[in-house]
């Protein structure tokens, strides 16, 4: 099982992108970020195609990436553009493969497959990224395990009260049952209410803060959205019990995962908020519990999980399944799906090219 | 070349053993280890069947096992017993793998091959270990090598003279021929006996300290038996020239290889006295020299060879043996055998049993 | 394509190599080079035939080697003299792989192939590091790059002034056109000729403690002359412009190049002058200026394109080559033809022995 790659992931957070070189793996391939003269985001190869030399060893010159190597300069759509050697003639087939990129919801996003089936409708409609409503505190975290087990992770209510125990474990949620949701764009969610009771000291925290003295029992939703192949939405709220989630404090989150290798990953959050949008000390707050949660909690874990899989699949290793994880199933199953078409899709592609290739006279 | 998969290998001294979680990788696979709650030995896979979290990251709780991810508790059977999360049903297939295990010689051993074949007088009689006449220094070290390569070394009184050359070294053992003994229960004994000269250093100290000046020439014997897979005892012992062993002074030593790869073994010693029983001092002094032998001498060279070898069969490299090679030899060759007849009857086993399954309707 | 093996490759500098023994891998074999009783040069496999201990932590004992494990000790042949243990009895097939090995210009060569095919011809003829006209300042680096990459790098004027911007780089010569020049006994030469400009740093600064001021232009020249399989050699000076070349000041600097495995090489060079001889303080600053280019210059680039090219041939990424790659270019065909037809050569042969080999009976 490898990736999709007729697929949108996040390469960086927009304002990880300047006229500076970042190098970052995806999917197995170096890819080079940066902005050109008009500020306008270009991803690239890593890799020099004269000598192989790595390119984020070089630097940007007049919106072009120049080469540490020899010189060489390459302008945002590849072309070589100048070779300051001997007469400067440019090396005939001196392109740099670029990639498709797209700036939407403060990320840039990146296709890592065929440039002919962009969609950008695949983009996820993740919209309170962008409502000036909304306050999103983002980071991004490496985590070493597999993606999908990320995945897993997020769209299972049932680790919340062993892994996260001191902060959004809650002895409601916990006894709820997972409700399965299916949309009709291929959203998966995985969805969960405790009603009548406690709520997590997260909640119980923020709640001080914005309304005031908690009286009486709360109702508590979390729930988890999935669209292929890897990005995962949280409404997490609490309102007074029987009262609509409006009068409520709810965020929301974004959890965007980019394969980084088979056993790596590259974890872009945002915790989103409509209250209290202007308080950097919240914001720390956030960020702290956030990265606390997901490092030293989750990511231990998930990476334990992958040394002990050690590479297997997960179907054959047979896992003894529960019903918290209805929602990592079937999530699992859709993109399965999706992987094997395309990979099928690709070999009768190149069975095609090949069978063209052979009748051409050999370069 | 694998491993002796029906055997039982030592997994820990037993004072190692407590209420909490102790891992070790034995033959390749992550073993833990625990006493329940009326003191008894369990042993089982480190891996939850239901999202392979390594166990040992866990807690023991009521005696049963408590997953870190999702808090499934398992009990010493291996049973799934509890599920905290919604209505508690506990996964159907939620069983844990567990080993067989027996508390023997004051260490736990463990069976990593097929149950129905379990045979406890496979377990070695190394009485000494059990015997109020004798006390013994235990240790555990971690090799950086086959365990083949540290059973050759055990069985070879060639290399004591260089490797050991200030505390082992005896001239006259060195310059004796190894005799070879084969004991009907399979044990292959190679003997040296070195005939009135001077004892070791590690001998003359001890003698010193328990019977007084050395005087006049003394014997010297040092005995290696090897049984299967990887236990070798250790007579060694010194009386004045032509008196019998019992007006001498001996240790009895064992060995215990467990492998924990293919090129690291866990290595269980223990060094037996019968004189000056009660003597701390004493103890600490051998576990020092021991300790020093082993780890600063031994390991160091068979670290090396397992380098040089890097992953080359031993009959492969057609060594270029000599007399003092006769044990290693023959224990090798038995091995060999016995891992060959395994590995037969389990390829055969397997054939078996896909042809039954082939018949039976996919789950 | 693996190693041209029917050649010789520089094991050592000869200061390098005393009574004591060294260490060296050589093409991915573990070599022990020392001097025997005579001061004669012996280079063997590091492994003892014995039970393969590395022979590198034993020491040298009357001219033979002692093998740290049991003491067995090999003389110069190979043939194991002298069996400590027992009665002394020396294994049948005790013999040590040994290399032939010619000193020469000042380095141990050693010949890793068909000893029937030795050709002392084939040691390059680098008369200058053998000629008391000349001074060498020589050292040994270690690169974390296959050997090609590095006489690729060593063929090419056209990164002299990216990578070495402060001491190399010379505008006339990057304008200047690389002149192919192929010699009868297989050299390939890549050479520039810069006309009438300004000279580069380091030349800057060896004219004025040599000559005096610099008065008017100079000519510049930069020429690389490879031999199979990893020698270059280099002329590098300066005249004043139109002069001939006696009037002016040139380094001759050879580069040898010993792969150590597949991704890193040993790297011995020499920088030689015909001036200044005794200047220790010019043999220092030497050293440290070539250190620095070699090392934070080239070492780092170059380990860089090793990495990115992740082991896939060179053709087969289909390099966008420019002018200045022509010397690189017809030398890499040449070492291809060379280790292509070494190899059917040595698969025929291995047919014909196994031919005869399965008509004799098994040992």
């Amino acid at each position: 099982m490898a990736f999709l790659r007729n697929a949108w992931y996040v390469a960086a957070w927009s304002n990880e992108v300047s006229d500076n070189l970042l190098t970052r793996k995806i999917l197995g391939e170096q890819v080079l970020l940066y902005r050109d003269g008009a500020g306008e985001l270009v991803a690239t190869t890593n890799v020099c195609p004269h000598r192989f030399a790595p390119l984020n060893m070089g630097r940007v010159v007049d919106g072009a990436i120049e080469c540490p190597y020899h010189g060489l300069r390459f302008d945002a759509s590849g072309q070589c553009v100048y070779n300051p050697d001997g007469d400067g003639a440019v090396p005939v087939n001196a392109r740099l493969k670029t990639y498709p990129v797209e700036e939407r919801l403060g990320a840039a996003w990146i296709w890592m497959g065929d440039p002919a089936k962009i969609d950008l409708a695949m983009i996820p409609d993740f919209e309170f990224l962008d409502d000036p409503a909304y306050h999103a505190v983002t980071g991004l975290i490496h985590v070493r395990a597999n993606y999908r087990l990320i995945t897993d992770n997020l769209m299972d209510q049932a680790h919340l009260h062993m892994v996260h125990n001191t902060t959004l474990a809650c002895d409601m949620v916990r006894r709820a049952t997972t409700q399965l949701v299916r949309e009709s764009d291929g959203t998966i969610w995985a969805n969960r209410l405790g009603e009548a009771g406690e709520t997590p000291a997260i909640f119980q925290m923020m709640w001080q803060a914005n309304r005031g003295p908690i009286e009486g029992d709360f109702d508590h939703w979390v729930e988890s959205g999935w669209k292929a192949p890897a990005f995962v939405r949280n409404n997490t709220g609490v309102a007074p019990h029987g009262r609509p989630r409006e009068e409520g404090l709810e965020t929301k989150n974004a959890h965007l995962l980019t394969p980084e290798t088979e056993t790596t990953t590259h974890y872009f959050w945002a915790i989103s908020r409509t209250f209290d949008l202007n308080n950097p000390e919240l914001d720390a707050n956030i960020r702290i519990g956030t990265e606390h949660a997901f490092i030293n909690e989750d990511e231990v874990i998930l990476h334990g999980v992958q040394e002990m899989m050690d590479g297997q699949d997960f179907w054959s290793l047979r896992p003894a399944l529960m019903q918290a994880d209805v929602g990592a199933v079937q999530l699992r199953r859709a993109l399965d799906k999706r992987i094997t078409a395309e990979q099928a899709e690709a070999s009768a592609s190149d069975e095609t090219s090949s069978a063209r290739r052979s009748a051409e006279p050999v370069a």
